[in-house]
């Protein structure tokens, strides 16, 4: 008789496989970390598991994966909106972030890691100050993450001096190096903060180590216009020239391209995330994502901070996605559901460079799972499951997730964090930044 | 001793009144189908009341008002996306409508007014056919509403002969002309496919009763380009040159406006429906709402039927009105939340003609009134109760919901409805509707 720790049953089964493979009625097999076997429920019924989880008609699909977060931003999170750029910036989230720390990043990443897990995010990538802070928090919160400490020109809060920033990633990876959860990753700004040594560096450690380089690239016309004057190049040109395009770059934002950058992009296999919320709220532009699809460019959907968001519902990304790029470019076949739905959960796994491990539900890979509930007014009825994911589903809907074969919550209850400890903890952090807000 | 049937107290009070008076711990009032009072919770510690609500610390906020719907549209939920527009209505929406009838109309209703007052909504604005179906369906949820019988140049499946439709409107306004919670109002479709006498005809009728009219109206640029070389107008053109603009008015869409349509509708005092979800779906366009509110129009807020959502949150819907016109016009500034939170309260309400009843908590107004649980991970911290109903919040934040001052749910449990009958009842339609699809 065949057995396993947990057997997930009685849903849809969506795998997100290359073929696009769906179980009616489905069931998953995990045992330790991994998933051992799946498809249609009634091959299980003889299984002996140590646990069943009973999908109740709702839907089993692989965990979200958000490609571009700032997780511990949420400790910001409606503190200034309908802002100019700079004023918001300037005014507000530099001063605000002036006074973080260890501590306050660690509560802000675990608040993030609370509120993704909750709303079906099983794997996020991160860039911020303390990093290490974030990689401990979303291990306690039992999260898959991809985190790396942001670098750039000027002296840091956490590491100090510019040029201890890539000694205190090079901490990060022999630290993280074998964990099964966290994945360390270099991470430079972005060229407009970054000088060119600096960009090659970074390359260089993200090669040798063999992990993801991530950047903020092309986010507005306004840089793109400061680099061609600078460089003579665009923001794509210059990281061309400096010969730091390569398959392990995700290059976040991506807003303001030529069709020479596009090119590029998909001639070097780079990674886009596309962050359409927040590009949106802080009146940024409208990335290209249909032409960048066309051309092949893999491209993985996130949230950038809560900050210019204000939350990390990958679901509400979704819907926002697949809606935005069809009234822009006035197609209403543009971005259909399937593509956006991909863009996280097996293209957000490969942005990452993570798509052997997670990102679709497939034997031999980490049991990244989440359920729906779909037994609600608003996702009734259901003709296609892939439809109401993208532009009916809520986070809210989620109800069980396990993640690298652990059960982190189950009916709506978190089982690895005390909501009601963050709430607090935040709730002290907030006061002070409130306090301070006559400086800013 | 003061004495009331329900006090609903411990929560920020939002009450959207003409001075944006707020309450840090408010109470709310209500006696009969009226508030009767509010303030500070301090103010209310003598009060007697038969029911005491409390908000727990969470937000109480007028309940709110989507401008635009069709209600029974429920039932083609997720039926068909991504396609193109007119394969899209010709080859699933029409085909699945001609199956309709006043049961199935009722069923779709009940399933939206359930999803409407889980996700906050109180009030909501609805053509479709056989609306009779639908005003009962809102009266039995216990929801405002204000509906009315498409009328347009061909026969109704409802009632008949193009002429009958006026015979059934004015039908729909005896029956309901005493009701505390159904407004008729009379529902051209189009100036495109309803002759410039049936315009007439349905101004006289809504002049004579002093009722809203409702039309969509220039929902996109080739429906202006048709009217142009029709008329040698635009569809608002046509509408001032018929003489039926005037306050009462409420004209949906509005995407594709010429300035001096704009111009037009400010002048007339015609109140304008956005509906950006359906208008990207669709890739319909992006309606000069910045534009409007500049020149002082009144804009509510809707969610348009569910086939071209796919959800009636209209707490998704502020979001992304706030973000749309952020990035279609590169200012961070405008449609700010404030702006934005007022569209689906009392300006949504105003653009019904309902503002003296509703869209505001102020003594004097029938009591409809919602609570927001913001003790949750993607509500914390709370810097700003207006920014987070925007930007944060989701109709499953609602926990509770008072319309006509009768709780229609309480604890997130709807007292009005079985949810598990209209689940049923919906999954029987749709199963019809997917076995007539080889026919569409």
């Amino acid at each position: 008789m065949n057995s396993c720790d947990i057997l997930v049953l009685n849903g849809t089964l969506l795998t997100m496989d290359s073929r696009g493979t769906q179980f009616k009625n489905g069931a998953v097999a995990i045992e330790g970390e991994k998933i051992v076997a799946l498809g249609p429920a009634d091959d299980f019924s003889s299984w002996n598991a140590s646990r069943i989880i009973d999908a109740r008609r709702g839907i089993i699909m692989p965990g979200l994966v958000n490609a571009h977060t700032h997780a511990a931003m949420t400790c910001f999170r409606g503190l200034a909106d309908d802002l100019p750029l700079m004023t918001w910036l300037n005014d507000y989230i530099f001063p605000a972030e002036a006074k973080l720390d260890y501590e306050k990043v660690y509560c802000g990443a675990l608040l993030a890691c609370a509120e993704m897990i909750i709303s079906g995010t099983t794997c996020f990538c991160d860039m911020y100050l303390f990093e290490d802070a974030v990689a401990s928090a979303a291990k306690h919160a039992g999260m898959r993450a991809v985190v790396g400490e942001v670098l750039y020109d000027f002296p840091s809060p956490n590491y100090g001096p510019i040029e201890s920033g890539f000694a205190y990633t090079e901490m990060l990876i022999e630290k993280w190096k074998n964990d099964s959860l966290i994945t360390i990753a270099v991470e430079p700004h972005s060229p407009y903060l970054c000088s060119p040594d600096l960009l090659k560096t970074a390359f260089s450690l993200a090669e040798k180590n063999n992990i993801p380089l991530v950047i903020h690239v092309s986010e507005t016309e306004s840089e793109v216009q400061k680099s061609i004057e600078k460089h003579g190049l665009t923001p794509i040109g210059l990281l061309a020239d400096l010969d730091v395009l390569s398959p392990n770059l995700l290059a976040c934002h991506c807003v303001a391209l030529t069709d020479e950058d596009i090119s590029l992009l998909q001639r070097f296999d780079v990674k886009v995330s596309h962050n359409p919320e927040s590009n949106m709220k802080l009146a940024s532009g409208i990335a290209p994502i249909p032409k960048l699809l066309k051309e092949g460019v893999c491209v993985g959907l996130g949230t950038d901070g809560c900050a210019s968001n204000n939350n990390l519902d990958i679901f509400l990304e979704m819907d926002t996605a697949a809606k935005l790029h069809k009234v822009n470019t006035f197609d209403p076949t543009v971005m259909d559901a399937n593509t956006v739905l991909k863009m996280c959960t097996i293209d957000g796994a490969r942005s990452l460079g993570l798509n052997d491990i997670t990102g679709s539900l497939e034997p031999g890979k980490r049991a990244d799972v989440i359920i729906i509930d779909t037994h609600k007014p608003h996702l009734t009825p259901m003709y296609n499951p892939i439809s109401h994911l993208v532009y009916a589903v809520k986070g809210s809907d989620v109800t069980t997730s396990i993640i690298n074969g652990k059960i982190v919550m189950e009916d709506g209850r978190l089982l690895t964090l005390s909501i009601e400890k963050i709430i607090e903890d935040i709730k002290i952090i907030a006061d002070e930044i409130k306090g301070a807000k006559l400086e800013f």
